[in-house]
């Protein structure tokens, strides 16, 4: 694992663990066609190099929305045929792989997850990217130890995330651990990307989050953006505009070269 | 869910939430046929109301032993058969609920997998009581709307279970929280047991946190019990031997009807 | 600290770390003579070994009450000289201790001045027994080390008191560790005490805690007692009303002798 | 506290919270003249506005090494007349002020005590700029309530400092928290630096952090360099060599101007 040699991950543009700085942007969760097609289009403007959007949402309250499920398969199909960007969503059942197989480009693994080996071994039998969001009290050890159930079932494909941990501290959602970053990439050869959005989870922090990830060595973001925060269904405090994220991302654009990387 | 009158969950001769204080006893894993009924016999004998023991387990390195799974189903089938204590175990698949049905009395929810939403829902669909253990990082409202998701889906038969919290103190394997315990049964009417023996992780420890946990009010324990701990397959630390367990029953004698309880 | 002999620090008629389970009772902030007058009077008649009461207070805001400091001394020898009571009351400024010398009788170190060794070292050079609350984030080990520090400058009278630590859990105050408790009375010989009211902060939990405190095999208990808890300057959400004292009181005096202990 | 205009602290050539990325450098403990002269020319060469030293250390353990105390003032005294650099230097006792009045430029408030307001009231009423840690355990509220003591007492010169905070993670020494120099950058006009050798604690990881520290919008670092690290009396895993502070001041100076900023 600490060999010399960094693994990258590529799906369509999208080089994981390269000098890229790799952007996953999109919507907390799908919510509508128009809402996906809005977003997509913003996204892909600014520059990000995947999509990101949840079709199956895990709520704290099962009264909260749960995503759109199923429905949402026919339009995802229609608009990502035209795209050049790909999709990446999270799976909370093994009963989903199959079935999102032909339009997904990266299974996303939730934080709430990680700990579910049985649904990582069932990832590790995919062929597909799989990106491993750290448990949000998980050491980095359990989150190496994750990474194995999908490498062992023979996908090696991992691409590692961190999303902020559960402190005692309150005035943020969660807390942002760059340490663990700079950590794991010390100790392993994942890439390892950031996810500034739940880290922190107010929007007008984001972006100076956004650049110390990069700062730190992280490989890339991915990170919430909505056609109309507002009016999101989910998590909409943390959801850029897609003019802030435009925004952002022109800062990334004069900050990498600095740090020895592009977007 | 604030109502007066508290939920008793029964099965067989445990009544959780009633004045009896549940003893569910047993080893971490089921090792063998042989294992299996020393134990079965030695807890039967000390006087607990339920059998424990995992078929599956979820271990945080993937070359740990992982249980014996369906390799364990017949001799369970017939021991349990002619047993007077029925067997709780836990579930880490919707696949395994089926399979399992005609021999578990309690399906377990570990730690791990308290926001496996998509796990409770089905579980709901079941009529066993469910024993919901609190993540070890889940807030109390958390763990409490874990378990609507259970109710909400057509099964009331919930049990909660404080297995202790994950902290920055390492001196003890997690950080057993009674607070949480007598919290929960002041805002809630579920039966609450408390799991010492993953709560503090040192065997020696074990008995005085179990007696303050009936102290605390909590509504029964499950105990980690091996006929032989030292060569325990998983959890060796935590396992109390039979003997162990026979006195820690018989101070729990003395113990409880000053509490107005009983075993 | 791990021979077999367990020491015993006494005062007047507390014996910390005996058979007795010492009962430490009183207001948080020592508001007035006449509030003292009647605390004193309330615990007493229910059967406290000692009082507690502050005269100096740490406040996390500077516009808090920041309690009666010197005003307080001279009712306080009055009212002391004719009780069978002694004070016990923190000390946040090493400039303090020679001016109480003559009327309290334990010095407490509050838990955010743990790692304040300066003020440890000048303790140590007392006589007088000091009570060491765990600091609200500090390690078992921590906490101990810092009892050497004290042991060092001379004074062996070292008593340490669980208070809670702070967790990612918010429903209640702190998190009670009754786990430290068990774990350092296996490691070391000092007498250990909780003070299940900043442990959970919510008056109605606090006695289910402290019964729990007793069976898990503390020593004691230091508690907040106010005569009128709802008109208390600090702290009166976890403020006993002397009935309430008194009613814990009975309920320990039915439970201890079943644990080998008596008040 | 939130309006617009920024808070700047000067002192000699640093001026917290301008375009300047201001550098506190220099060896934990003061340990020796040599030391301190080596060090010294070491970070002034390197860029460094100010040096940092210990002169009492508050350590965990009453065997570990407390500082060379009162031994050290001549020397510094001596060696600072004749440097362009001031001496950033920790004060644990109220009684230290007085004697360290005419040699330090700015006094520091370790973590451990943050909530010592008693300390932070004497500090308060001095005129020198505070240099105030942020507790490992402490709320961001907190900390800016700590902040109040020294400013109500009359000393408006706080610089704060966030250093790590204490977590479930145990693969660095702590869990630095920028989201907390993001926060309180939003809803304060403090200056805020930070500390990335104790938020971490290896040094192979202390340059991505610091970088980090200044994309995120931090207005400076205080940084551990020794001149022979495999030496140091404390804190030897996380101190900088000369030659590695040099090259991390080298890609400050690139990094910098991008963000806005000056060395």
């Amino acid at each position: 694992m600490t060999s010399g040699i960094k693994k990258i991950v590529s799906v369509r543009n999208a080089h994981f663990g390269s000098k890229q700085f790799t952007i996953i942007a999109g919507p907390c969760s799908i919510e509508s066609s128009e809402q996906f097609s809005q977003a997509l289009q913003g996204v892909q403007t600014a520059g990000a190099h995947l999509m990101r959007g949840g079709i199956w949402k895990l709520r704290t309250s099962s009264d909260s929305f749960q995503g759109l499920g199923k429905e949402a398969f026919q339009f995802l199909r229609e608009k990502l045929k035209n795209s050049d960007l790909g999709l990446v969503s999270e799976i909370t059942d093994p009963r989903q792989i199959e079935a999102t197989e032909d339009f997904l480009d990266i299974y996303q693994v939730g934080s709430r997850n990680m700990h579910n080996y049985a649904l990582l071994q069932e990832l590790g039998k995919t062929k597909k990217p799989i990106l491993l969001k750290r448990g949000f009290a998980a050491h980095v050890d359990e989150w190496l130890k994750a990474a194995d159930y999908i490498i062992k079932a023979g996908n090696e494909n991992v691409i590692l995330c961190e999303r902020g941990i559960r402190t005692f501290e309150t005035s943020t959602r969660n807390t942002l651990d760059l340490n663990s970053v700079v950590y794991v990439k010390s100790v392993s050869n994942y890439p390892v990307i950031v996810d500034p959005s739940h880290a922190v989870g107010i929007r007008a922090l984001i972006p100076a989050l956004a650049k110390a990830s990069a700062a730190a060595g992280a490989d890339g973001l991915i990170i919430e953006v909505h056609p109309n925060p507002e009016e999101a269904l989910s998590d909409k405090e943390q959801a850029l505009s897609i003019g802030e994220f435009t925004t952002l991302m022109n800062e990334l654009k004069t900050l990498l070269p600095v740090l020895g990387r592009t977007l």
